[in-house]
């Protein structure tokens, strides 16, 4: 199960209703950050995210407006006392950034932060996820990220188990999340014995802020849900090219041309801020789309069902 | 006339209720801003302070949670036009550090912004106030600020107007707020020639971070207001000389010794979130202290009388 939580969904300036960039995923007491608008640290205490998680931290491209929450968030970590290291991804004058943030506004250091300069390709993988960085064309040097949930589990099959002569309990539940167990005579069960054919692994794009292209297209081929950049409207929509985002339309052409589940707007322009024709613009095209709201919720169990939660 | 509005009056990290430390001047539409707490871009938004106002930045010492929010202030101000020149006073790394903002995140460039390494003494003067900077002792090197209201005009005497043939009207109200002015036969009155003994001159002090010391003792002398930090209650008195803070029981103290008329205390720990036993205790000492709180606004006319309004 994986959480998305959408902690600022502003475009470039704060609003009331909106902080900037920022996504976290949240599985397993694990956390991936995407982003970190400017105030991120208020809003991690409100999604209510805790302080010693395991975490990961990768920036789409260095816009302030997508990185200036960065600093007081490390600020935070370390009065409440933090002690995990936190390792941060994103373009290489990330490095100098958090250096010089570090060395001039005495950000604390009860924990270890290490920066890593990333490229296209695979830059992460635990034990449940893969993050795989893409480039995308906004001005200058930008990312757009793939998280794959890598342990697909079919549904689980019970009579298969009793056929193994499992007990149901515990070991069915281990084996239903994808688990290997051993049982009291020492036979190992794989999870493949029990359960049907293993569906398509989760993936989940996230595309930072790019116009449209081919990275940003293969990358969300057969996702379950695209998180994109929508700045404009189509009445705007001489502002993308220059300013390297996407109307919504655009958006949502690519959510179709990569047949995707779902597509969540985020980043749209203050001008639109109840982002009404951001959304119906997008629908005209890609009916499956939905408004990211900060705070907002999505929880995708392992077969890639999901439910949105608004607060 | 002066408005000091509170944007920040949180301590090391911002809650639901306080945003972290910023104090705007705002006089003749010109806004002198002391510290720069994170997300203070929406702050200033909320205080409707207008983007193309003259301005300047006083920054009390380089720690995050005094200067997190000034990199998006100068995103949000380049983003929106801006078109004024921008100074930003305070200590020798500030420079290096908006540099590098400016080289690594984006900020924009539709206006200019300057940055002045400052020391103990006089670092600002218009036509209506003198900033004098002054050496604290917190964690590094640290500034206090004393604001000075340098032109005191006397209580406008009608009769003496009269008397000198001053045809009641415009002419009586530029008089009353200390201009000079030239009557149809070529006469130049000066203000002192109409209004009574001048008053002592306004001043405001705000101590930035720092322990009780005799530079801020002397720059409080008689002020009009006294702007302190008061971190610690007395139960937590033991971690305010460590950390370089106050108490809100030796921020009294000083009001006292140093004959403030006004306490207003700030940026006290978010352990004391309502902040009760900070005023309570410093009231035990100085009677006429007040919190800050966000959004507050204090309105001091020019003969030092204030007027307290709160959102």
């Amino acid at each position: 199960m994986i959480d998305v939580i959408f902690l600022g969904t502003g475009g470039s300036m704060p609003t009331e209703g909106r902080n900037l960039p920022s996504i976290a995923f949240q599985y397993e007491g694990q956390i991936l950050l995407f982003d970190c608008g400017e105030d991120l640290q208020r809003q991690i205490e409100r999604a209510g995210i805790g302080l010693n998680k395991r975490m990961a931290i990768f920036i789409s491209h260095m816009h302030a407006d997508h990185i200036l929450g960065l600093p007081g968030l490390l600020l935070r970590f370390s009065l409440l006392g933090r002690f995990k290291p936190l390792n941060i991804y994103g373009p290489p004058e990330l490095i100098e950034y958090v250096k010089v943030n570090q060395a001039t506004i005495n950000l604390g250091t009860t924990f270890e932060s290490i920066v890593y300069s990333i490229e296209a390709g695979p830059v992460y993988e635990d034990h449940e996820l893969i993050v795989n960085a893409f480039e995308v064309e906004h001005r200058g040097y930008a990312l757009g990220y793939q998280i794959i949930h890598k342990r697909p589990t079919g549904v689980f099959l019970p009579e298969k188990a009793k056929e193994l002569g499992i007990p149901q309990g515990p070991l069915w539940g281990k084996l239903s999340d994808g688990e290997r167990v051993v049982l009291d005579d020492g036979t190992v069960i794989d999870p493949s014995q029990v359960t049907g054919p293993p569906p398509n692994p989760i993936k989940i794009v996230y595309s930072g802020d790019t116009r449209p292209c081919d990275a940003l297209r293969n990358a969300s081929k057969d996702a379950n849900i695209l998180i994109s950049e929508a700045m404009f409207s189509s009445e705007h929509s001489h502002l993308a090219p220059p300013r390297g985002h996407m109307t919504s339309i655009e958006a949502a052409t690519i959510a179709l041309e990569s047949n995707v589940d779902l597509l969540v707007l985020t980043h749209y322009s203050p001008r639109y801020e109840d982002g009404s024709v951001i959304e119906e613009e997008a629908k005209s095209i890609f009916p499956n789309t939905i408004l990211a709201r900060d705070l907002m919720r999505i929880t995708i169990d392992k077969n890639g069902r999901y439910k949105i939660i608004t607060q």
